[in-house]
């Protein structure tokens, strides 16, 4: 075995990702009993809001990891660091879009992902609220429920759709840099968390923009995104690494990507 | 019977709920058929976006009610106007938040409003793609798929959440209005479309402030916030009523709806 992930033996691929859909049944059972059924809300230091149903997810797939692969490295965003020297590193974010499933909002999803060596090789996208999962593992196609998905070819900027989660999560520079790229396109739509890539991994729609992310909110998406045809870059075009800048832009195709990179720095 | 609503006759408001309930079976039935089915986008002279899905959902709409009740006026986003000097007006927007339904986001959500000499008495709010439906009837409690449900009561705007659409829906001057009340709040959530009033209305969350709406857009959510303990206004505090601002606030609770008026009227 070497650093390269397509000659990762496949076996212990598909058993790494028969853990992650484990580890995602198991987290989506805690979630789903905290849905909608009245719980705190606390402020963590950064002021982002944190609830018992990230806890406890976040507790169950680090358990699940723990007994079937001791040695693995584990970066949760509840807990950090576990092994943090490990060639293989699972990168957890129990609930992406905790202020939507604190409000009863049901498109909030828990992101795992398994990386070999820096490098992302599965990544799991559960939505427990509407028994939704798209899994990606590299060197096969991405699922949706299951089923192989597709993104979708556009060929222009001006027919593409996009989306951003939060207006809040720009610095002025980058609020404007999104807004040239999402104006030049037919139309934005925010919110969504990480469901968007879901919908965009199975060409329901084009584009996401976004940035202030951490490797949680991003490293999942990665294997979901390029195992259904699409791209998944930092705003510069380079892939994004535990060292990113954490600005995220992910398409369905190259031919948008290129235009999208191009327009969200038309202004630098 | 008069004027007033409360007086309405019981039996009469009750058939027509039925009805409101039979058009969203109807109109469900269409856009399950269609949500991610592909399908093509159309701008129409306003360049916000529509599908062949709104037309025939409000198509189905549209003729039930003329068969059921030929004399109603009808006021639908797609078709325009029928009857509009009639005691009785529908209020039809076949699908809200059509940006997202084409992107296949599911919290899109179907409108149905009856009004009784200028005022709602009647809101349906249906979510075909999550199979959640809002149900308000004047004088009666509102009803989440069948089961009546309640606002909650929250005292402090800084314990609140807020949902808006979207930033495009402001003025520079209504931005910053908006900016004002949803920086005292706990948190803000982007996106969601009619599905965050029915948030509010089943006690899940405390605000929604959105600008720039039409009245397909908000009639219906009258009954439904206020048949469920909540308050819904303009901006100004005054009952949205067909000639309304188009700005809307919508509380679920007197003491949160007073202190979101202060911080909006603030810079005034």
């Amino acid at each position: 075995m070497t650093g390269h992930p397509q000659q990762i033996d496949r076996h212990l691929l598909d058993s790494y990702a028969e853990t992650a859909r484990c580890c995602a049944d198991l987290s989506g059972r805690v979630i789903r009993k905290w849905f909608r059924a009245g719980f705190d809300v606390h402020s963590k230091p950064d002021n982002t809001p944190v609830t018992i149903a990230d806890r406890e997810a976040e507790e169950a797939i680090c358990d699940l990891i723990e007994r079937r692969h001791p040695g693995d490295g584990i970066l949760g965003e509840e807990t950090g660091t576990t092994n943090p020297g490990a060639d293989w590193l699972w990168v957890i974010d129990p609930i992406d879009g905790t202020k939507g499933f604190s409000t009863g909002l049901p498109t909030f999803g828990t992101l795992i992902a398994l990386l070999y060596r820096g490098k992302p090789v599965i990544g799991v996208m559960d939505h427990p609220a509407l028994d939704e999962r798209w899994v990606g593992v590299a060197g096969a196609p991405t699922t949706h429920n299951g089923r192989p998905c597709r993104t979708r070819q556009t060929d222009r900027l001006s027919d593409a759709s996009v989306h951003v989660t939060t207006p809040d999560m720009f610095d002025p520079q980058r609020q404007g840099q999104m807004d040239i790229l999402t104006k030049r396109c037919r139309f934005r739509v925010f919110g969504g968390d990480c469901y968007n890539y879901g919908l965009v991994a199975s060409g329901f729609s084009d584009l996401v923009c976004e940035a202030d992310l951490k490797p949680h909110d991003y490293c999942a998406l990665i294997p979901v995104l390029e195992g259904a045809g699409g791209v998944i870059t930092d705003w510069q075009g380079r892939p994004p690494g535990l060292e990113s800048t954490g600005e995220i832009l992910a398409s369905g195709c190259r031919t948008i990507h290129r235009q999208a990179l191009e327009a969200l720095n038309a202004a630098g």
